[in-house]
Order: C-alpha cells, then sequence, then structure tokens
C-alpha cells in the first residue's frame, strides 16, 4: 500500500510518501515541500499547491491520501488558508478516485512514537529509524507528512475494516426498513 | 463585464451571474445553488461543488470571479468547511486565469442596499429591483450570491484602477532602486 501524506498549508506544504503495510517494514517514496510565495493572491498560491500535488501523485500514483485534520490551534486567517490548502489536496484526490483519510496532529505523533504530544525532535527521530533512513529526512518541516503517511498505513487497515462494518450495517439497516 | 458571484457553502454553494458595467444597467444571466450531501465524505463534497462550479464557469464565461470573504462567525467546523468552498471556486477560477476578488458580506450589503448590516429581505428586495427582476430570484438564498456578483461590478473598476496604480508605484519604487 502506497500512501501520501499531506501537511497542509499555503506556504509549506509536507508531502510525504511512504510504502507499507501493517506488520511490514516501511519505505520511504518520496518527500518534499510544496511552496508559495506570501505575496501571491491566495487563489494562484491555491492553483500552486494544486499543481505541486498533481504532479507528485500522477507521478508516484499512491493507493490513498492521509491529510492532516486542522484545528483552530492558530489565527483564523492562517487556519483558513490551512484548511484550503487541505482542502486541495482532497480536491485532487478525489478527483482521482484515490480513497482519503483525516488524522490529527496527535493521532500521527501518536503512530509513530507512541506519544501524542511527543515534540518535533522525536517525532523526526522515529520517522527517520522507523523508514529506515541514514539521516533525517529534508526538508525538515515535511517529517509530519511522513509521520502522517505512516500512521495511515498502520491505522489504514483497521479503518478500512471498520468503514466496511459500517457500511454493512447501513446496508442492513436500509433493507430491513424495505428501501 | 460579466461578474460570476460566488456565496460559498458546503452543503449549499450559491452562484449568481450578472452582467454589467459602472453606470449601466444589470442584466442577470443566471442564479443557481450548488448542493452536496451533509452524509458525503468532504473530499467528495469539495468535487461535487468543484464540478458545479466548473460546469456554470464553461457555460456562462463570467469575466470575473467575486468570492464572498470567511469570517469565523459561525463556529470552527463550518468556518473551514465555508473557507474550503471558497478555495475550490478561487482555483477553478485561477486555473482559467480568471481574476478572483473577494467582498465582505456588508460590502456586498452595503453596495445594493446602502446599509451594510440590511437584513436579508432587503438584500432580496434591493437585488430583485436592480436586476429589473419580476420577482425575488430563485433559489431564495441565492441572492447573496447576486449582490456580491453586483457589488463587483460596481467596485471593479474603481479596484481594477486602484491595483494598477498600485502597480506602477511598485514598478517605479524598484526603478529607483535600481532593480
Amino acid at each position: 500500500m502506497r500512501v501520501m501524506g499531506v501537511d497542509p498549508g499555503l506556504t509549506r506544504c509536507g508531502v510525504g510518501v511512504v510504502d507499507g503495510a501493517p506488520g511490514t517494514p516501511l519505505r520511504l517514496v518520496h518527500v518534499t515541500v510544496v511552496r508559495t510565495g506570501a505575496d501571491e493572491p491566495i487563489a494562484t498560491r491555491l492553483l500552486g499547491i494544486e499543481t505541486g500535488i498533481e504532479a507528485l501523485m500522477d507521478e508516484l500514483r499512491p493507493d490513498a491520501v492521509a491529510v492532516e485534520r486542522v484545528f483552530s490551534q492558530q489565527n483564523v486567517r492562517t487556519v483558513m488558508g490551512t484548511a484550503q490548502a487541505a482542502g486541495v489536496a482532497m480536491l485532487a484526490a478525489a478527483r482521482r478516485g484515490l480513497p482519503v483519510a483525516m488524522h490529527t496532529p496527535s493521532e500521527a505523533k501518536a503512530a509513530v512514537t507512541g506519544n501524542g504530544r511527543a515534540d518535533k525532535a522525536q517525532v523526526t527521530a522515529m520517522v527517520t529509524r522507523l523508514l529506515r533512513l541514514d539521516g533525517a529526512p529534508k526538508p525538515a518541516d515535511a517529517a509530519d507528512a511522513l509521520a502522517l503517511a505512516i500512521c495511515h498505513v498502520w491505522r489504514g487497515g483497521a479503518q478500512a475494516r471498520l468503514e466496511a462494518a459500517r457500511l454493512g450495517t447501513r446496508t442492513r439497516t436500509r433493507g430491513g426498513a424495505g428501501q
């Protein structure tokens, strides 16, 4: 299973792609940051992020996309830009028929370090170890995107089974109601 | 000048298209609401909004797109969905090379009624009058998208001149600095 993790942002949008499956070693496929200029109009910036992410999707062909769930931890203006960058990533995935999952920052941190409040150094160290890299991934701020992708590889199987169960239940419920 | 106004939302995204120029009568071209289901995944909803808006852009060929500027007037979850729907509209415009402007709800209300805190009935009444319609535009909640488009027709000229002046100044400043 190949997962693209996206750590959304207008100025820097981290993208990390990982191959793996629960119980098997992970492999780094690609890691990068898509950048747009803070002095450009927002529409142009969203287009720049779309172009960057779509090129990576078309080249690397992930099976699933995991996007960091955005919270209002910062000021409203920043959150809205981050939400819009996340929206662009989700839209690009949906256009390709790729499943999209969202994980919170603490879910990603907990997945790779065991601690949902781990600091950046700890997340980077574990991402480096789990992907068996010789050094920390570069650019440094793309480590979060890799943690997100790893989180999804490990949670993906369980989530898919839960979703299948949910849909199965819903189908039965509808059937029972005579629809 | 043909302007598409977009009142963004995930559940209901209002789209109103108006022909006009400062000092000349306005004409209604089209008004509708793009809807997506609240039970669909967000990625699917963003794709639904994109598909709807792009079809309208390709059919009606606006010269400019005016999107309502989103504020955190509601809960964070709603604001983020609204911001993402706005992002989809801006992205679709940017992909077509269309200029994108953002106006606040009070700018749109003030443009059509003279009062930035006018209520919905007043906005609808003035939109109906300014577009010389026989009755209120339907769907009713698309009146805001039309007010936004009208606001842009009237402000557009002034904004374009200011932007030209700003770019001119910047060019001169840079020239003066020997760059």
